[in-house]
């Protein structure tokens, strides 16, 4: 008989079919014994009189511990409405065939509706707390967000690059990379994507790119890993960051359309309070923001160069109560904060066209408009006091003409972290990399 | 006026329009001057009288070299059929306002059909080169060959993930791997995502990834990248490696249909010899190959542990003659010659269930069944003189439970390599890395 689905059995009913998986659970009540099976995809109950004998082709149904939870198995039975198991249907008279037989007792219980286990047990043997279905969901939504992002973005025309990740120039001066050695010569893997996406631009004008950064940044804390998914974009023709920002509120109803479409079962198991995005993110200028903390909150943070974790908190309650929303564009950042390569604003050059995306009062994605004339970066190079040389080759591409230009980058962790509410980035990441991680 | 695509403006005859983008040709025939635009979509010609004057708001044309090829421009004209121009349209009285003007020559012509530079200086200059409609046809083709990847895969029921690459142990001892210094300890960088799809069977079933893998190896050949980007898929409850087999035949199809609706223009342009997958791709065993390269091409391998290039070619032609197919796959390698994780053949020990896929003659594809039993793992871990210690974290999750599974994986830029029949890899990729070649 052909194994089905999990979630493929309910169109069965009365029929004997077959699935296949793991026993999640095991229960004996008063001669009877429940088994809950998990697949791939869902989960289904069987129930068996408990005294049940093995037969040549695998077993009618082994009682006391001979198998164990996380036991792989497969199990034919007949399809039953019962409104008390979960899901409505249950399997009836199984058969029960152990293809991997499992006796040990799992480090983390997989079955108990909240992960009982303090976040290193879970972390460390996060090769089997992956199973957890609460871990599950989260990296299901994680798939669910490049599907979504990937989607909106060739619909808006955009083509998928995959750049170098070993590379010969760190992309932001001061920022700390992993330096290897490339047969004999030093490299780096790359913080990020960010001059090649550019340089792409002059090529499909419209750009994406998922894939892996590297940060050798020593900081330990809930919201760094040293190495992890960014969602990048980078698009020509613009008129300024405005415009940046415009294609990021896409993407992100987009991301948000395909979770409510495809993704309801994982937004109900984590209790996820899906945000909507306004036709219209409002927007604050930085130099504004800093004056409405001011005047709002009493904390003189004027002339600050940047925000702090606080002043976003307040910024995002601000923007809940004045527009209810839970996004806000704070543009305009100082350009001594950002990048060389960040486009100045032209009427108040110490600002820049730059912009951070405010998630529920936290950054989740930073952007603005690129430089986009030779000239203007031999200038911005010298200003910053970095030598030409490591950036000739990237440089190349502005010699021969490239438009006005920008884009983002988003951390996806980040993204999943915010929405799913985890309090630490590494349970929304699959196998975290931090300061004390680098297995499994 | 909003600007339009250039592949959006064969709908606005008699109308009109503005587009923009790079210079792609510029001709002086008879006081007419004909110049073509590219946008990130495709090119479209506009002609003008010579003898224009600048206006104030832009220029309405300069003749004499004031502008060059690659300047980036908006134009804004007459949509009028005709069937002389490229694509049967052109722009007519047209308003040209620079955006960014270039006046060097590019380091290699850009608007002529072939590209005439040699492979060095195509490379080196690979940031302005991948502007070229023959390079960016492959660079678009890439991107269809992983949308198609994904969309079949994701219609099957896989999950995609990413996972690290940063690793503390190496996949496959004896192979090549960068390493790199992760805060004072020894790390690597992933050669594959082996050990992590598998484990990943335990939580998804069937899962697939699309990223960057890194090879240390030093070879400077035609076929070998240190940096590529792999497609890689797992997926469990399976029977042997027939079933992984019949998995990769639909993939591949979807991959193609992918090309065949939505990439066309770039077939054509590449003039690439589409392949049929046939319905059930035709199979011989490894020890089967070895003789039939005796009967019929009188060398004799038999007894050696692998095939050669001219074992793969002679195959190939075999398969075409015999089948009429551009695929084959070859089964049952030595065990030998399989990474010590490949699940033996259980009728003869000495031969796995592994499978290369030949196209046209060389190999595309790697795969196989995997051990799925702890026991397996260690015992084949002390045949293959490992120690456990590097693999323990991996191991744990076979402990708790894994049913048969296997997988493949396969180069994305050998793939495009192979169809568009481009004489060396880096050809097929976007900036390549290799022996010699950091940057750009």
């Amino acid at each position: 008989m052909e194994r089905i689905r999990t979630t493929e059995v309910s169109v069965h009913i009365g029929e004997r079919i077959r699935i296949a998986g793991w026993l999640h659970s095991l229960r004996h009540l008063g001669g009877i014994t429940f088994l809950v099976i998990r697949d791939g995809w869902g989960i289904i109950q069987a129930v068996a009189k408990a005294e049940a004998e093995p037969t040549p082709q695998g077993i009618h149904l082994h009682v006391n511990g001979e198998i164990g939870v996380e036991s792989v198995l497969a199990v034919e039975g007949l399809v039953v409405c019962e409104p008390q198991a979960p899901g409505g249907i249950e399997l009836h008279d199984p058969h029960i065939e152990v293809i991997t037989p499992v006796t040990e007792v799992p480090p983390v219980s997989l079955n108990k509706r909240k992960i009982t286990a303090n976040i290193a047990t879970l972390l460390d043997h996060a090769v089997v707390t992956n199973r957890h279905p609460a871990r599950r969901a989260i990296l299901r939504l994680s798939a669910g967000a490049m599907a979504g992002f990937r989607s909106t973005l060739i619909a808006l025309g955009f083509t998928e690059i995959q750049t170098p990740k070993i590379v010969a120039t760190a992309t932001e001066s001061g920022a700390t990379v992993f330096k290897l050695d490339y047969f004999g010569r030093p490299a780096y893997l790359a913080q990020s994507p960010q001059f090649y996406k550019q340089i792409m631009v002059g090529v499909f004008e419209r750009v994406f790119e998922v894939g892996p950064v590297f940060r050798a940044e020593p900081h330990d804390t809930t919201r760094h890993l040293n190495e992890y998914v960014s969602l990048d974009v980078e698009v020509g023709f613009i008129e300024n960051h405005f415009t940046v920002m415009a294609f990021l509120r896409d993407i992100l109803a987009g991301i948000l359309t395909t979770f409510n479409e495809h993704y309801t079962a994982e937004l109900e198991l984590l209790q996820v309070e899906m945000p909507t995005v306004p036709t219209e993110i409002p927007y604050i200028h930085f130099s504004d923001a800093q004056e409405l903390i001011f005047q709002r909150y009493g904390t003189d943070v004027r002339g600050e160069p940047d925000l702090s974790p606080q002043d976003e908190r307040w910024l995002g309650e601000w923007a809940q109560r004045e527009f209810s929303s839970d996004f806000l564009f704070v543009t305009g950042y100082p350009m001594r904060k950002r990048p060389f390569y960040t486009h100045p604003d032209p009427e108040r050059p110490e600002y820049s066209n730059s912009f951070d995306l405010l998630f529920r009062g936290t950054e989740l994605v930073s952007g603005g408009q690129r430089l986009h004339r030779y000239g203007d970066y031999l200038a911005a190079l010298e200003k910053a006091h970095l030598p030409i040389e490591p950036f000739e080759s990237f440089l190349e591409a502005f010699k021969y003409g490239m438009p006005p230009h920008g884009g983002f980058g988003m951390g996806l962790e980040r993204l999943l972290m915010q929405l799913t509410s985890v309090p630490n980035i590494r349970l929304a990441t699959i196998f975290p990399r931090d300061l004390a991680r680098l297995t499994p």
